[in-house]
């Protein structure tokens, strides 16, 4: 990109796993697949990659296996401009997820195989918060790293001390996924790490399963900002018709009060990776001061569109999610 | 799949013909297509695919071509668990359907091209009944092959014969095909065979065209079922927006009444071969002995969730046809 | 095709530039693609694909490169049935659009990479219009061949002076790109053309950008039949819900008054195109010398099926339209 | 093609079958195969479809199925520039070859699947041979043909006496499938059309089985041509080490003597149509006059191209030809 | 398959892992590749499917993930007749190798991902050796299943010496990976297990590596079955010019003697499985009581043919390899 | 990739147009082309590229245009790790060049689309050499960029001198196009530039045809190493048997003598890009400072790989160039 010189690029960094994607093609179920496409994923890079498709620099820190696989993560990461000299390698494997589209009343399949992943044996030592962090302005990370074993919340409890230590911005996506972890088991690991987290971003149904907090969306979003004196707390809402058909909409709360975002009905071309189109839409906003109506505006626009694009990363200029976002409209043909 | 001891597993046989399907892909209209996607087919395979998948039994009764094309044939069907073992083998072509997919307000467009196939040169003394029924809890035949010449015929009334003998319960789907013969002629046929039929399936307008019964559905199922005494009449019931988008119900009356199901709002993946999913489905839900409004709601979720897949089988498990038939919802992505 | 004899077939002459339209596959973003659908293209060649496809003579007149690209492109033409005699070889390149399709609330993308092609070397001496338009019953052009540079222009000029002293009919679709030209410019050269056009087709956005009448569809088409004296108008009236459902209809003024079609909603296959079609079927329809209402109806069923059809060529039969026409219903599979 | 005025285009007429081929894709299997790359084909229409890409107006006489994948056929013909006036349309179906691509120890496969065509159900009273052979220079056909039944065989002999009366040079490519017909009645139908042939195309392994002419390929080939008078007699050589590397030369002989031409070491893209791609060459070379080693030179040098083409269309230029003729070289890159 | 009465099938068991194998597309890098072909694979299936393609009844016992990654490699086995009724089902996960294939200097690599199985957990009351090997003909396993742990070993012993009660015959491929095991352990473990095998299949690597015995193959084939007192030993003779272009052999060595195969020059599709395919046809030859000539010849022929084949199963009739067996050659194209 | 401190990475800046390369599918001619794949190439940028794989810090400096084409660009260099810090964009077209694979006598094909490329508007006081090359090891620039016009070549110059005076070293690739300017034009600049250049690459061709030397390779090369004080002079050797074998080798001469490197036969997957390979491979052993032998052996391993890996990248790892340049033998599947 040409070198904008005098301006102060923003700058996220992600920590969290990466994962290999594998899609059956079109709407066939996996027992009919005879191949699968692949694309790299993981909650956190997911953000990063919407971030650096709007000139934030972004820096993912990671560990994949040392093998051409793991290669060719890395790379996918390079291709959509996120910086991966953090992507440490090493020896074991890299997880997968299969997916399956739906259709209409049939609903879309994930088949986590991710255990033994090569990030589970990250090691504190292995990562210099202190060099990572240094001029930073946002840490991100989700749900799903604290569910990884001692090693991966080790490491991410350093992140968070260190960006504590350093000022900057930490954001979770709450992301409980309870293939990966007890419903107890979250609810105490992940309050402990509340203290460090500035953006809380969900739905009002994790804040019911984890904390215990039973409301319709805003009254549960003001609760749950209250207990952890969160900065601010982002709910996505959704609706879902079918497989094929969703209406989708934000929430942003903080201390001053709520908005909730245009409701948007969509026609769904890929229904995995809106949360974290929508989380790297409102971290957008939030880096660039925005108030809080537009920020929530944006969001929503930002995880609207993911649900048009295939795969994980959330591949739409800042002029586009600004048209929606701005307009609720897709506009004409663009020529 | 793991052995279960102490289970009497329920037993289907299905006899007709067996098709290579040709798709155009995607949305091509034939005059684009530089490749056809290859799947096999067959009005009554289809059924026993459905089944296969929920844990009966299934024999197919066929007869291909003794080259690759029918040993691909056969290793479809054996690849979704039906029984090939009376899949005969002989000279002479496999029928092919050419499939195109409509969208919008172009409709779907099917070319038959099933002349003169191998299947219909089966002679009756290929096909030993008595050991193919014996220990068998049900055959299902469709109104296309008693149109496929004197072979195919003489071998079905045998068939039928057996089945009467034994106590197998006989199902028929209607399927009425002024491609294959004429209304004329299937009437007179078709009405001889009804005397064999313990539960037919098929649609109002057959019951017009065929047997002269001009009345709304349940009407018409009501005064069918008395006219041959049939066990149970199920029809499917449709509305076509348009090829993107239909409507789908089922009707099930038996001696005591009728059940329609809920009406499923379906955005289309496959046109074809949801009529053979809601048969599958509702002799499923007779096999088991389901009380009349579960069978026709389990019948109806069938052949709905058949048009959100690629190809004629119905590649769903019973799991996924409970919960859509039981709620009407499809639910959120299965993680 | 069979001969007919003693029938005299309608023919029409079009004259325009040939493209290379290279499409992003399935709904992947430009920034996704691996690789690209190819088929060619042009505004007015696409029409005569329409009524080549329903019988009609049709003869492209234009220029491509002398490589296999171009070659190419040529085939493309003669595999619908597009007389190619006339399509001119010599240096340069071809022209080239690269398409993503939108879905739900991301709008479809067109990239034009078509300066400097062979097309807009074209020269005066290469075209004999008495030849070509010989026997000839319609000549039709687009509003981007004039936008093509002075030789282009000239060329047209001396093909509309020919098809007017032949008493050949001229149509014209508006198709303003501002892309290719200013406002200006566009309204300044247009305007001195219109005095050759028997049929203007466009849209009243056209008509108030171009012209400057402001009003309603049909006052606006009305109007602007009267200014240049026009044998007729027709008018695309399309309502975009989003990239996936769009909502078409057609307007079609002459001296005796205005008609407007039955709007149709349409699932969206191919966004691009819709217009050409329009013009391919009114074209067929005042051929045929049908009346206002049918002409329209025809017209707009003709632009609807479009949209279910990827690629630029209406790829339909007769049958299909006016089936759509006639009853504003696609119907069901057609076996 | 750009008008060029005063030269007189040589022309060709091919009479046979046009079928579809339904390839597996790469090296799959038959077994394999989840979808089939599908493109048209005939024996003679392959010879026309040679001359057309080098400038000889090609005429098809033929009959295919009046639906869409007929269509599909007599646009694929069109695409290559075969004039398809004489392309007829009625019932029936298309013929088709499926096609597996051998490699290395594993020879290719083909299944014919060609009974019942369309085409068999050809009528004298509806091929004009008058009007068609008017003013044309060449008429081809193969062995197949005959071997279609009466009605083909009918208006084949009425071909071969217009041809004949009006001085239209007649070539025949043996061509001799076992599957079709036994060599009996091969033997007998064939010699009785061999006085109507000026150019007979085969091997010397035909000679042996149809006229039981056992010697080494030079020597039979001037027995064979004295034998019927004929005016030349071509024959391809061919060693095949296996179905990835194969040998292929020609050999030419006339009154005045036999030349061989140069052999090709030939890496294999397509084992199929070799020998129509030399029909096509050595019959071009015959249409110019070439001399005897010219046009065997020429004829082989074509024939090699097409077994590094997909599909049986030899689509190479006159250039392409031209230089392998007269080099045996292939060249390096060509920028 | 048409039944056939009073002859009494050959019956074969294959132990092993099963595992998804994902090859990069064409000669694509793994870091070029945007999808995955996705087959299912496993040293001991693949002996299996080869004897089912040629009549034997073959049972695979092994266990897979009880999702539908898990599903469709059952179904993979079933489609090419591998009876799965001993595949049990449990939670883990389905191994994976990943496959790059080489062209020319470029080797083909193989990543493994096979840790943390599904199988590695299966538990010795879960297979019921005497069920399963009752009326058996043939044990098979490799030397990749004792590297999978102490429940495989344990269970894999179990039936070793089930197979030993009952008289089974039992083949063994030693097929060393240092990937999953060292040559140490390998050694203890193997050697342990060698009083059970009657027919051991390697090469004389292999026999070096393990057991010491450094000679050339057939001295070393000698040794080797001296030492354990095999039935007979064969080995695969393997020259590789590079990635594109191999020589392969076989030879067999029983208590009379030693034969060599032909030697064939292969240019390859697939370079992974040929090892697997000669194993295959080494037991059919042994099951039929081939003498050793015949038998070596077979298994050469079939090693052969699979390297011509994509993927780990060697899809090739009895016809076919007998005709390279017998002649050494491919023969012409099969129509 | 892990940071590493402690040792200073060399580096690379290459300058020159980057273009869109589209590739008819496997060996489909254009003209059956009905999809094109995309990836994206220039002489420098795929040395840089080779260069990246090996740890060396890579640099483009280009311009393309400001769409999402141009981005597609610049995010294909981005996977492969070439830092585009300094790829400018504006407005204008991204050339093309077209590709089609030849197969055995068939030669491959390049079709040139890529004048008016808005690479060619480069302006001199966009590109700020200072910074760029400060630091930098190495400058690498081929004989295409100066033909493309006076912008671009005013940027060149500036470029060298630059690294003249910050002791870059620079390497020069001839790659002589006709199709780009004339012989007498080439001459005359790429004269005028060689005083800039240390290390000359390309062929004793090109020393004939623009330097009038006409000496066997060796020879060749050593009087135009003394002629322009080149500190070495690198060719590649090829001889192509055909478009799907090819022999190819390196020579390489300094002030102290030359060495060639052994030949490689190559069954080739992609004939475009060997040399960009061989120039990689070459640089990065004079980086190195590897001896002389060493260097032009890696080199053409280097470019050897090339031929088996589709499009221009040479994704190979150091250790598997090394394993071929030191064994000259690919060795077996890698597990």
């Amino acid at each position: 990109m040409k070198r904008k010189s005098g301006t102060t690029k923003k700058s996220l960094v992600a920590f969290g796993e990466l994962l290999l994607r594998l899609d059956a093609r079109g709407h066939e179920r996996f027992v009919q697949s005879e191949s699968f496409v692949a694309r790299y994923t993981g909650g956190e890079a997911n953000v990063a990659a919407s971030l650096s498709q709007w000139g934030i620099d972004t820096f993912a820190v990671s560990k994949v296996p040392d093998h051409e696989i793991g290669q060719a993560c890395v790379n996918y990461l390079r291709r959509f401009n996120i910086n991966t000299d953090w992507v440490l390698r090493g020896p074991g494997r890299l997880g997968i997820l299969y997916v399956e589209a739906g259709a209409s009343q049939r609903p879309s399949k994930v088949i986590y195989d991710r255990d033994h992943s090569c990030f589970r044996g990250i090691r504190r030592n292995e990562v210099d918060w202190n060099v990572i962090l240094r001029g930073k302005d946002w840490f991100h990370f989700t749900g799903t790293a604290p569910a990884l074993g001692s090693n991966v919340l080790a490491v991410l409890k350093d992140g968070l001390r260190a960006a504590r230590r350093r000022g900057v911005t930490v954001s979770f996506d709450c992301n409980y996924r309870s293939a990966l972890w007890s419903r107890d088991e979250a609810a105490r690991v992940l309050e402990s790490l509340m203290e460090y987290v500035d953006v809380f971003i969900g739905t009002h149904h994790d804040a019911r399963t984890l904390f215990g907090i039973d409301a319709e969306p805003s009254e549960s979003a003001a609760q749950l900002r209250r207990r952890f004196g969160f900065r601010c707390v982002a709910y996505t809402l959704r609706e879902g018709a079918n497989a094929s058909v969703n209406r989708f909409a934000g929430l942003l709360c903080d201390a001053r009060g709520c908005d909730v975002s245009r409701a948007y009905d969509m026609q769904m071309v890929d229904r995995i990776g809106g949360g974290d189109a929508y989380s790297g839409g409102l971290i957008y906003a939030l880096l660039m001061r925005w108030p809080r109506r537009e920020s929530v505006e944006f969001a929503a626009a930002a995880g609207c569109l993911k649900h048009s694009i295939a795969g994980d990363f959330n591949l739409v200029s800042l002029e586009e999610v600004q048209q929606l976002a701005t307009t609720g409209e897709s506009g004409e043909v663009q020529r």
